[in-house]
């Protein structure tokens, strides 16, 4: 059982719409959308051995913050829910989360404290964006381009031990300015690559119901490889942006990217003829 | 160590005003507030012992709820990131989870599901309110009458081993319908009483620079018992709201309450001539 088959358990109790994105959607009375996220970090299974408590509270705000990138919102308030096992780590840990938040234009609006047996992490955080170019996973449209920002697969690279990129994995750097300037051109659909590019290919493509073919030769890697490879296509821990835009909406977008495939009718992500298992980062318990 | 004493060593990193209320404001757009709070809880320290999932739950939307009902606003968003121990447990929680906030206006819009130790939730709300209604705990003026809702002390007492009063502590009521009706009838300031009836005076006199007097003849007791008294003013767990009003206010106010005391110059709780402790509920550190 991984959290992703959890979630599917209690769709029918939240709302097929309201678990469909990274983010809710709340219309507010002037026709912008207030886009909210949430994230459970805790230190066992979710900060890579070695972090200090400022990249813990970095981390814990980030990968909120990069979910509200996603929809190409500018992100607002930021909440920091701690539970410490030793109390002299909320000091450090709050100087990250709030160095964090600021870097990206937000606040640190609000939070809680409590004792716990391992330092545990819950941050939520929101932004506001014009409805007019909001960006969900649905919207992929078939001939439209598939892209992303930066390169992903380095943070896996560091989790498998190569320092060079431990700055990828530590304290990651969510893509707010680009998701906003790729909603703002049009983009069909947008998503974070936390989780990986081919599973977050697969909630693209389930999203907008269609297929979606990538051209391998493309792939932005962070080193020539079969394993940049791997880690490119199933790693997890990256913040890189995934999207989908016509060439009209590509002309006008002043951001770097890179064109990895395009949207085809179907229901699979495929790479040439082989079909992609729809694999990346996921919790699981043994059971 | 407790939380409250450890909210002061990151009070000049947040901010003195981000930390002066459970919940937090962001103008909108239109002339009004949207407030948000979040809470964490566990199970070892939070949830009494023999509780089902659907209550621990319900339990965990109802703490912050009742956060936004101390503002006067309605309560929108409801966003639940659950650790857990067993994935089995998922779904009673979230029933739960999804009663209560339907129970009061709210949607649960999204969330995140980890896997914990112990089961560990963290629930984070908004709501909505007119700027001119809006109720902080600071804006308790000399003069005003000190008010509350219900008969705090039950939850208390059913942590005392009381099972009649069980259903207090188990599921507790957020007092959305009664704040709403608080703030628009002009309260001067509002905060819920779930720390304790008399930590939270002190937290409303300490935000208004007043001292507070109350009468212990008025008190809405659950027996007449001088236990009775010590869990009303001491013990955590209830969900009244604890408001300061004019008489102007009070004349318009149309929902039950008890005037408990009256808001005086000074900085102290008193009771009589006494001076009362400032305890309540409070995570704490063995440090």
């Amino acid at each position: 059982m991984d959290d992703r088959k959890l979630l599917e358990t209690i769709r029918p109790l939240i709302g097929t719409a309201e678990t469909a994105d990274d983010c809710s959607m709340y219309k507010l009375p002037n026709g912008q959308i207030l886009v909210a996220s949430t994230d459970m970090l805790h230190e066992t299974t979710d900060f890579p051995d070695g972090m200090t408590e400022f990249e813990m509270g970095w981390m814990s705000v980030a990968v909120t913050l990069s979910d509200i990138a996603s929809t190409g919102a500018s992100p607002a308030q930021v909440f920091v829910a701690v539970g410490l096992d030793r109390p002299e780590r909320l000091v450090p840990f709050m100087e990250g989360a709030v160095c964090c938040a600021e870097t990206y234009g937000a606040v640190v609006a609000g939070g809680d404290i409590d004792s716990h047996q391992e330092l545990t992490a819950v941050t939520t955080a929101f932004g506001i964006v014009d409805s007019a170019v909001h960006c969900r996973r649905c919207g992929a449209t078939v001939g439209d381009l598939v892209c992303i920002t930066g390169i992903p697969g380095r943070a896996q690279a560091a989790l498998d031990g190569r320092a060079e990129y431990r700055q990828f994995l530590l304290t990651p750097k969510p893509q707010v300015e680009a998701g906003i300037k790729i909603a703002k051109a049009g983009a069909s659909s947008m998503m974070d690559v936390s989780d990986g590019v081919v599973i977050s290919l697969y909630d693209i493509a389930d999203a907008s119901s269609v297929g979606i073919i990538l051209d391998e030769a493309s792939f932005p890697l962070f080193e020539e490889s079969a394993y940049a490879k791997t880690c490119f296509l199933f790693g997890g821990g990256d913040f890189g942006l995934l999207f989908t835009a016509s060439d009209a909406a590509l002309e006008k977008l002043e951001t770097e990217y890179t064109v990895i495939g395009r949207v085809v009718c179907g229901n699979s992500v495929r790479m040439g003829e082989e079909v992609l298992p729809r694999k990346g980062y996921a919790h699981v318990w043994e059971c």
